[in-house]
C-alpha cells in the first residue's frame, strides 16, 4: 500500500518529507491548467521561473514568455495566464518561459521528490492512471493563494484522492485528505455553483478574467500528464 | 457587518492581520478544552508558556505546572493534559502555568490582536455570545497539529463560523470559513464517527488517552470564555 498525503499551501509543504514519492503540483485557477492546456496543443517544453528577474531575463534572450502576477499579465511578457491564448499556432512545438503568482512557485519548491508531475481537472484521469501505475507515496501540494489555504486545489485534490483511495493501492492517515474529499463530496454535485465560495473566483471576476473558470472545472480534456524534468516541464510518454 | 477568517494552522496565521479584531484559539484535542475545564472549575489563572525551559523554570519557582510534548506529561510536570486531572479540588483559585505541543504556541502567536480568547466545544454557546456582543472582526485560529492541518480544531471553527454568519452579524470572503462550515454539516452527523479520520484521534489512542475524546467533543459543558490578560488566561465576566 502507497501513501497518499495532501499539503493545503505551499506554506505547509516544509513539514512534509518529499523524498521518494511522487509530488502533484495543483494550481486550479490557472496555473496548472494553463499548462495542461498547452500541452494538449502541442507545447514542446515548459520553464516555470518563480521571479520577475528571471522571466525578464529570459525575454531578453529571445524566449517566450507568460507572466502574470495578481491575475494580470505583467508588461514585458507575451501573453497573461489564460489558457485560452495559447492555441495549436501560438504554442505547438515552441519552449514557454512562466511564471505565475502561486503555481510556478509550488512547482519548483517540490524539487527533492522522486517525480513532480502536474494535475488539473483537464488531466485528471489520465494522472490518476499514472498514479495508480508508478507503487510510490504522494503528496498532493495546493498551490493555494499567497501561502493560504484556497478551495480549488483542494477540490482537486479531493477528486484525484478519491480515486486513488477507490483503487485499494493507497491509504492515508493525513486529515487534509480525508477533508479534501468531503469537500469534493459536497462539490461535485454542481461544481460551477460550488466555485462561487472561492475568493479566487471573485478576483479573477473583478478583472474580466473569469471567462476561463468553467473550462479550468471541466474533467479530462487532454491525456497529457506534464512531468518536471530537470529545469523544464515536458509531457511524459511512455 | 463584521468579517470572519479561519486560519487552518498556526503556521498560516502570519498571512492575517489580526490587529484590531478578536482572535479565537482552538486546538480541541487538547489544550483549549483542557482550558475551558479548568476554569468551569474554578482556576485563578492560566499561564500559558512556549517553551519547556519557562515552564521548568515556573516549576521550580513553586508554580504548579501541566506540561506536555507529543501528548506525553513531562516528567517534571505536576500533571499531563488531559480535561480529567483538572478538578474542582485541584484547581480551584490555584495559578496554573500550562505548556504543550500546539495549543499554548497558537496562543501566544495572537498576541498583537485586540482580543485572544479560548474555544473549544465545551464553550461553544458562550464563545458564540461573546463575539455576537462584540462587534468585532474575528480570526479562528486552528492549533493544528505541528503546522499541520488538523481535522477537529477544523470543526469547531465550522461550528463557531456557522453559528456567527446565521446572525447575519457576520460575513466572509476566506475560503476556510466555507470548507470548515462544509466540514462541519457532514461531521455534525456523528462527531463521535467523524473523528476517526483525524490522525489526532489515533496518536492519542496509541498513548491509552483517547478517553477524552467524547468529553472533548461535547457542546456546552461550561459557559466560560477565557480570555487573554496580558500573559494570563483569566475568564472573561461581564
Amino acid at each position: 500500500m502507497n501513501l497518499i498525503e495532501v499539503s493545503f499551501s505551499t506554506d505547509l509543504f516544509k513539514h512534509y518529507d518529499c523524498k521518494g514519492k511522487i509530488v502533484v503540483v495543483v494550481d486550479i485557477l490557472r496555473a496548472t491548467s494553463v499548462i495542461c492546456t498547452m500541452f494538449h496543443n502541442g507545447v514542446k517544453e515548459i520553464i516555470p521561473v518563480r521571479s520577475i528577474e528571471e522571466a525578464q531575463n529570459y525575454k531578453e534572450h529571445g524566449f517566450m514568455v507568460v507572466a502574470e502576477r495578481d491575475g494580470k499579465k505583467l508588461d514585458f511578457a507575451d501573453f497573461g495566464n489564460s489558457p485560452f491564448y495559447f492555441t495549436k499556432e501560438i504554442v505547438s512545438d515552441k519552449t514557454i518561459v512562466y511564471s505565475t503568482t502561486n503555481g510556478t512557485n509550488a512547482i519548483t519548491i517540490g524539487k527533492e521528490a522522486d517525480q513532480v508531475i502536474i494535475g488539473s481537472f483537464l488531466n485528471i484521469s489520465s494522472i490518476t492512471n499514472y498514479l495508480l501505475g508508478q507503487s510510490k507515496d504522494i503528496i498532493i501540494l495546493c498551490s493555494g493563494w499567497k501561502g493560504k489555504f484556497c478551495i480549488e486545489d483542494s477540490l482537486l485534490a479531493g477528486l484525484l484522492s478519491k480515486n486513488l483511495l477507490d483503487s485499494k493501492i493507497f491509504t492515508t492517515k493525513c486529515d487534509s485528505v480525508y477533508t479534501s474529499i468531503d469537500m469534493w463530496s459536497i462539490a461535485k454535485e454542481d461544481l460551477n455553483v460550488y466555485i462561487e465560495k472561492a475568493a479566487q473566483k471573485h478576483r479573477l471576476k473583478k478583472l474580466g478574467l473569469d471567462d476561463v473558470i468553467g473550462y479550468c472545472l471541466t474533467l479530462d480534456i487532454t491525456t497529457i500528464v506534464p512531468i518536471l524534468n530537470g529545469d523544464r516541464i515536458i509531457s511524459f510518454k511512455d
